[in-house]
């Protein structure tokens, strides 16, 4: 059975089956759809869910230089494959389904709340597939596309260094060119997802490194195929030199590797030489989507979980009438399922909205629709990723809050998924640099925000003059206005300083403050869309809204005075400030 | 070397060293605490740092019925003990050395920002003892004050039970009085840290139970002494039942533990029958402080280590010149940075404010400044406890941030430092209980906040009116100012409202405003105490200070408009908002 949350959001809210109009989708229509949706959620509760705490607790090892990870792990990502969903986003001449992102996005968010660590590496695998797929040569399509899309090969992205974290442009893993055309890698990379793992048969390393010539080593960076095995069956000289002992997402191996050694270690130019930045950025606007996708899958694993625990649990008085109370009759525990379920759902319903967008942008027959679709989501993508996962951290917390003592133990998975959702203000571009460049690269240039501000303000005009809108929906709507004319300001303020001290000090605010009217938004967008209902389910979204317009928003926007007032930037402090007095 | 931020808070800021004016204080002078405060130092650095890692790593076992805990736990706590700090507090004559309240809550700091979880064990053990010491009879003062001063035994509170965590008044121990005046006990307790371990010869456990008479169970709770170890040396019935594997804090045993079975559990009444819950509360408050001081301990050391960090990673360009940066050099590093101090640095200065209180309480000589005193106490001890806890949870995490990847990863203290944060809001009351006591028991009767708002608007007057203050401090008494304004409002509007379903709904908001108000006091107060330096460390109290009201008050304050508009409590939702569609 379709969850009723993911078929409401994708089609009530973001009306994903429009898409189907267009001939590349002539191949599918809405029930297909939804049946790829349960067949997705089917798996994820069978598959996925239940091996979810074995992950955790069985750490992967490092055994004879490989990485050995829980035997619980490979049959899941098998039959994940089997059933076709890392080909499910491709194009069925390449044994695709031709699935619009909106869809595979909800099927990532079913995943994802069922276990993120698990879907983690058949996720970076079909990410490293459209890397291939858009700037491989015909014969890299051939050779590598097939074996990743049936999951006997998996990927990785090979981007960090130990010395350069966030700072790609640091790195120096080196290339060097040789006779036959192909490069000899030499290098450290870091911080590698699924960089190593007995859950496949070979793994598809794309690696970011300089080409030297000459003795000279390239400014900038490009993009390598390296497979672990060589197509001949021999090792390529990627070995795995540690394996990172996290806080959580214990299912996914994070890895340090050494590409070179003993035998060498080569690898295929993937696109132009000096284009590997664009080419990886080519697939980050989906990939963080795909992050924000799995932070708000993260959080609603856990709202779910403590809302049915809060739903069951004897205890205490009700303070009405004094008798016996379940945890939900409790009004503090009401704010904090109700901040969760707003977290929860209004995240998973940005996330679908950008996928939505980046549907549109592919389908778009016309330059003007194309472009503004793209401005949309080049702004709201930053926004996507780090709003799910720093409100998705707050989410996860009050998951353990509800349950008390219960939810800090192991017996319950919400200590778990508050473990699993802090990597991800981390990962994909850190929240802090997302938010600069959103507000210092994005903001203060060109159009800025106003594509966003104006989708925004069309809404709530339409809202305010809807006249079967029902006072929920005035009230958001109203609310959201109002958050909109500030960020308006805040942002004029910001693009009036150069050089950007205060832009870089306030950016994280900023960026906040912008996630929090997105998703605001996207709550006036699902009261409208129960505007004729007064169910249950009804009346809880439109609870849901008015809490996100009252209790959220103002908390962010509350610094907006702060940033109207100049105050000043961190410039001045010296950076003793923060030595051991 | 005494650290120079506990001295000061505690000399320079609160104005410790007064409290030696008193005659119970004669045989102390300030250069002893100076000394006691360094000794302290040591040894935590000394002793309890260096096993806080393996604390983690190795939780602690059941084996044959009995919890196993670290090899490098009993050690370590056997040296605090010899060094006389469980006695510290207590009187000469009983072996301790009298030390003040405040001094004891900044060695508690000392040993917190170590390692927490070791500390848990002694500092359990003094709180226990207090309460044998106010309600004991002589002969029970005398049998168990002694072996738990020197450490010999350990003591623990057993509140909780499986069906009832926050809902004490649901316990269902019962105590069957003998004809020898003991009582027999009998009932399964939950949720006992230090319940059981190997670190001690015996463990003296509180319990509190309904002493059943004529096959009838008392309404009121009473307190019971229940060894583990019967005075004759014979087991007296107490069995582990289970210990909790937790989040973090797994170098304090959690247990389940069944009182009675095979040759009988017998107890003593402590104090009078039907009083065990105020003889429970009558250390409630010290606890809570002591559990807020941890929590801003905890937050201290994830600051400086992150720091540190900063201080030395390179990482990345200077958006000034592009010069190779620092981490400490990029601005929202430098936010992050700002928040942990203003966060670690205003609660530790919350605590010690807090525990002068305590010793100011004790000492009074008239009855005015007494209840005075008390009245601030009441109002304070849950903001303490709760504000440190939650604020303690962002100040954790923003040290992951800082870190990035390595944050998350187990090479660095900060990730195991947030799991042990993550305990706090959940203990000792819930941060939702402290904030509905705060809110709709204390702030809607009698005086309510008055005392707090009205000190606060005194330092406030008293800074606008120092010619020798700085501009900082000007402005940050303003913006204070402002928000106790603001609050006076709030609670006036709360306090109206009856029955209390609004100040239920709202009583965490309210809860963090008037903490963030309390915090945003601190800084007026170090910032006063700076006012004649201007070195780095003046200049960075000052940074933070202002960091404070600029960007703390108003996130909880943003909150003030939606109290203030009387929206619609939680009453009205269907608990079926929360189940699932």
């Amino acid at each position: 059975m379709l969850s009723a949350e993911l078929g409401f959001q994708l089609f009530e809210v973001h009306g994903a089956a429009d898409a189907l109009a267009h001939p590349r989708y002539g191949h599918l229509d809405r029930d297909t759809l939804e049946a790829m949706l349960q067949s997705a959620e089917a798996l994820a509760v069978e598959r996925f869910a239940p091996i979810a705490a074995a992950l955790d607790e069985t750490e992967p090892r490092m055994v004879a230089g490989r990485a050995v990870t829980a035997p619980a792990l490979a049959p899941a990502l098998r039959a994940y494959a089997d059933a076709g969903f890392i080909a499910a986003g491709f194009s069925p001449e390449i044994g695709g389904l031709g699935l619009p992102t909106s869809v595979g996005t909800a099927v990532m968010a079913a995943f994802g709340s069922a276990c993120t660590p698990a879907a983690g590496y058949v996720f970076l695998t079909a990410a490293a597939a459209r890397v291939i797929e858009a700037f491989g040569s015909a014969p890299q399509r051939a050779q590598f596309l097939a074996p990743m899309l049936d999951g006997r090969w998996f990927g990785t992205m090979c981007l960090s260094e130990p010395h350069a974290g966030s700072s790609l442009l640091d790195a120096a893993t080196q290339a060097t060119r040789m006779d036959d055309g192909r490069y000899r890698i030499r290098g450290d990379k870091m911080w590698i997802s699924g960089g190593d793992h007995d859950a496949a048969e070979n793994i598809v390393h794309l690696v970011l490194a300089r080409i030297v010539e000459d003795g000279r080593r390239s400014d900038a960076l490009s993009l390598f195929i390296v497979p672990r095995i060589r197509v001949d069956g021999t090792p390529n000289g990627v070995q795995l030199t540690g394996l990172n002992r996290k806080l959580g997402h214990h299912g996914t191996t994070n890895c340090a590797l050494s590409f070179g050694g003993a035998g060498g270690c080569f690898g295929e130019l993937l696109g132009a030489p000096g284009r590997g930045l664009e080419c990886m950025f080519h697939m980050m606007n989906e990939a963080r989507i795909g992050v924000g996708t799995t932070a708000a899958a993260t959080a609603w694993a856990a709202y779910r979980y403590s809302a049915g625990y809060a739903l069951e649990r004897m205890q205490g008085r009700r303070a009405a009438d004094g008798a016996k109370a379940r945890l939900v009759d409790h009004a503090d525990v009401r704010r904090m399922l109700l901040t969760q379920k707003t977290i929860a759902e209004g995240g998973l319903s940005l996330c679908l909205f950008g996928a939505c967008l980046v549907d549109r942008q592919r389908c778009a027959t016309d330059d003007g629709t194309r472009r503004t679709t793209r401005e949309m989501l080049e702004v709201l993508t930053p926004v996507i990723k780090a709003w799910c996962a720093e409100r998705g951290v707050e989410s996860n917390s009050l998951a353990i809050q509800v349950m008390g003592g219960a939810g800090y133990v192991r017996d319950h998975p919400v200590e778990r998924l508050f473990r699993d959702q802090r990597l991800n203000p981390i990962h994909e571009g850190t929240n802090g640099i997302l938010a600069i460049d959103l507000v210092v690269r994005k903001a203060r240039r060109g159009a800025g925000l106003e594509p966003l501000l104006q989708a925004i303000d069309a809404e709530v005009a339409a809202a305010l003059e809807d006249t079967a809108a029902c006072a929920a929906a005035r009230c958001v709507a109203q609310h959201v206005a109002a958050a909109s004319s500030t960020l308006r300001s805040v942002l004029a303020t910001i693009a009036a300083d150069k050089p950007p001290q205060a832009a870089l000090a306030f950016a994280t605010p900023i960026a906040l403050m912008t996630g929090d009217l997105s998703v605001a938004w996207m709550w006036l967008k699902q009261t409208r869309a129960v505007a004729a209902l007064d169910d249950v389910r009804a009346q809880a979204k439109r609870a849901a809204a008015l809490h996100m317009v009252t209790h959220l928003l103002p908390q962010s926007f509350g610094l907006a005075a702060t940033v109207l007032s100049g105050a000043a930037a961190y410039d001045d402090l010296p950076p003793e400030t923060f030595a051991e007095a």
